[in-house]
């Protein structure tokens, strides 16, 4: 889903926030990868630092940038294997310091490997269109989502809105969000598809509006669902957005779940956003 | 609980979410042991690394695949006796990836530790059978819970639903949740027995359906309770399913609460899914 | 608060889950000093191995446990001074287990020490007695809470409720919880003492009992609160229950919030449970 | 904001609970630097304990406090050279304390980094003032918020309330939060600028009162909101509090979203604050 970029001019932003939020989003092979690199940067500081300050090292040769950067290492891992060993009471100083880079690199790095195993990950797809169909003979929107993994989300709560432009007395232009009651809003378990459905009846805000009014007023659908993750029992959270140029006319969905195979049913992904 | 198999055809995995949900479902003792499999492996492929690739190593034969894979054990840990040592260049760029992948092992075994930890595992247990009898004067579905832990839970928020089959003015064959409203759906504390009821009276969407008739439309029962654990003030949550088959005519559940001793209850857990 | 003590028969326990509940119960101290003797523990285990087996160790005496004790911890710890060195096959096989149980140990003590810091700890005190008083003009039960850390609790609601006696028309003795409307049950913060009221009008469920009719019936009030905490945003939670001897007529709480001082008030604990 | 200072007497502080409470509020920098500290402190302990008590290291001079903290450092760190070794048995016990002060402190430390990393930080703006205005012909209260990171928070609500004195007719004092409707509480996403908006209609606890009533009461506002955002799936929560004398007559808040350019709106935080 394409999203409007927004530049804001005159905040401050936040080093460690925004590391903890490109770890979140990147893959794991990502963020392993721009660890390493991160602890190998950290290493060739203090490398530096024992090279060009000329801290002794017993078995290295002092002109040597590699011996240096080896011995960092097996210091900052708290290695030590004791070949390299640092000698003037300066190397023993940075020894210390670059101990601690190396203690807080994994107290850092674990916490960050946990944020990322415990961030609860909902993997709802939503079809690509909002259909303009006919249900218990009410003009109805529907749309579709499927639970992408193999298990239950219970408790799922579901909140869809519609932005609508609206002018008060005083001439002020804005938009405001309203509430698209549905056919069903709270299901006790979500694990297969759910096909969501808006009457447009008198309660909705829609009411009166064909396709063609939906989309000369610009009207965006919002969906928000959240539910407990039954195995992990986590709070899982998902939302999506429909633009005015995602709202079509047909009859249904296509069906894509075959229930041929009693207590074995199978859900045919490739098909999920098609409708007829 | 037998749950329905499904397939879903076409949808990508995430390994390491996989693995986590794998994690959180083991037990600890296989949990345990897994990792330390994991570790021997990652521990055979850096000691493969020194041996074919010939990275020399103080004090190993050359020839000794064991005395490689001892080396890469002490590396990876940190442990560094410094008995064997990296001698050649190669030996030391390997030593720093085994290292790496050390320090990686260690971050994610302890975030999953904890993940294991910090979950909130409520251990309700649900009577196997619903039974269909009379509260009050008026039918009534009954089934009981049990709190397993020697822990209060408070705040308690009870959820029942019953899937009913549906079929719209346009012909749509579906089956929708319906909430059954219960005699007490909330309370504050749960700590030994709680007997759900749900009367069948003309607010229920069960209203003029005897056994037989919930039987023939096949009507299955969700439960879902969530609440506070009060000692790890932890939202914790549990859920159950009824099958139709679990539906029988019956008075009440057996008594299993034995206050003869004051302030020192028993709760006989051997009868809990008896009724009479 | 003393607590009914319940025994659950035939219900299996989980020694990790216990472990964790033990954990986060107890103070800092304990947690360090029994998370001590464990690895001494399990460090004797390894040293057994050693001095039993026979495994042989570079410099340690063969005949003394003391040398196999220290090289294990040197080695679980992944010290590794190099001094102590295993030599023998079996003596390396040891310290790879040996190892683990280092790399599992920290791994469990680091989730359970993170899980004691993330416990969200709200401190609040209740008073003693629940009092029965009057205000405007109408009965009304009356107790105080006090926020016990210098923080703001924020989006808080209160849900107090009382068990009821109740024997359906079938015979059947039961409890039943009923909720008692408060003149205010949501305060969006609470940082000083909060006076609870329940006027006992037509919607209460103890409506027409007088102080003598409550404890007769053996009526017992339970409260139970969720906010959250505004510096750490965390969800918190508290509870309390007030047995049936713990209401008694009076007219108010004693005023216990010194305000003479503008902008540094000063609330006094020592009279806090009093009435008057 | 200023808060009052509150002082309470007779109420026994957490240590731990403290440290947690600090470390959450500090800086990345900051916390980095006294964990340092903390570690240097801990470690010049066990090194005054080698020194002092004479505990015999090999190739330490034994008049050195240096060297004893030297090796103290490297033992807790588990670095574990092998240059510097204990000798005593006495050295040896030293040594597993030390090692486990080390142990304890990584433990704790990797806790609070991932504390501190995964507290959802909303980081929302709001207006210096309210401001009383009309809006569709109504006396309307206004104030503004930001959200100053680029993500989006989904599913928020909002809960404004005022603090409005109240006499009982026994003659009681007191000051009770009254929640004051909104035009619009909940909003399915908030990623830019949002305008709130309370009309003091009928329904209000303000009805009747104009700004100089207001403020004659001294009435504050609290605002209380909680939302997900969007990419992490966490909870987050924010709230303000405006003190009487932030209330000011104006027409409206200065507009500051530039949406000139298409997909890439620009909102000019500096004049935020200002009204016209």
């Amino acid at each position: 889903m394409k999203r409007l970029k927004i530049k804001l001019k005159g905040v401050q932003k936040g080093l460690f926030h925004d590391t903890f939020y490109w770890v979140i989003k990147s893959s794991w092979f990502k963020f392993l990868f721009v660890a390493m690199i991160a602890y190998l940067l950290i290493n060739s500081f203090f490398a530096s630092l024992y090279y060009f300050i000329g801290a002794e090292i017993v078995n290295a040769r002092p002109d040597s940038y590699w011996d240096a950067f080896v011995f960092s290492f097996q210091t900052s891992s708290t290695l030590g294997f004791g070949h390299y060993l640092p000698k003037s009471d300066l190397a023993h100083v940075i020894v210390i310091l670059d101990t601690f880079s190396g203690i807080f690199y994994v107290a850092i790095v674990t916490g960050l490997a946990f944020a990322k195993f415990a961030k609860a990950s909902a993997r709802i797809s939503f079809t690509d269109n909002i259909i303009v169909s006919v249900f218990d003979g009410v003009p109805t929107l529907m749309f579709r989502m499927v639970n992408s993994r193999e298990t239950h989300i219970v408790d799922v709560n579901l909140n869809v809105s519609a932005l609508i432009p609206y002018v008060s007395k005083e001439g002020m232009h804005m938009r405001r969000f309203h509430k698209l009651p549905l056919v069903t809003s709270h299901n006790p378990t979500f694990s297969l598809s759910w096909t969501v459905m808006h009457q447009i009846t008198e309660e909705s805000p829609l009411y009166g509006m064909a396709l063609k009014e939906i989309q000369e007023n610009a009207i965006l659908v919002f969906v928000s669902l959240t539910g407990i993750e039954d195995v992990l029992s986590q709070s899982i959270h998902a939302s999506h957005q429909y633009p005015t140029e995602s709202f079509v006319k047909a009859t249904k969905f296509v069906d894509i779940l075959d229930t041929t195979k009693k207590d074995n049913y199978t859900l045919d992904y490739a098909r999920f956003h098609d409708y007829e």
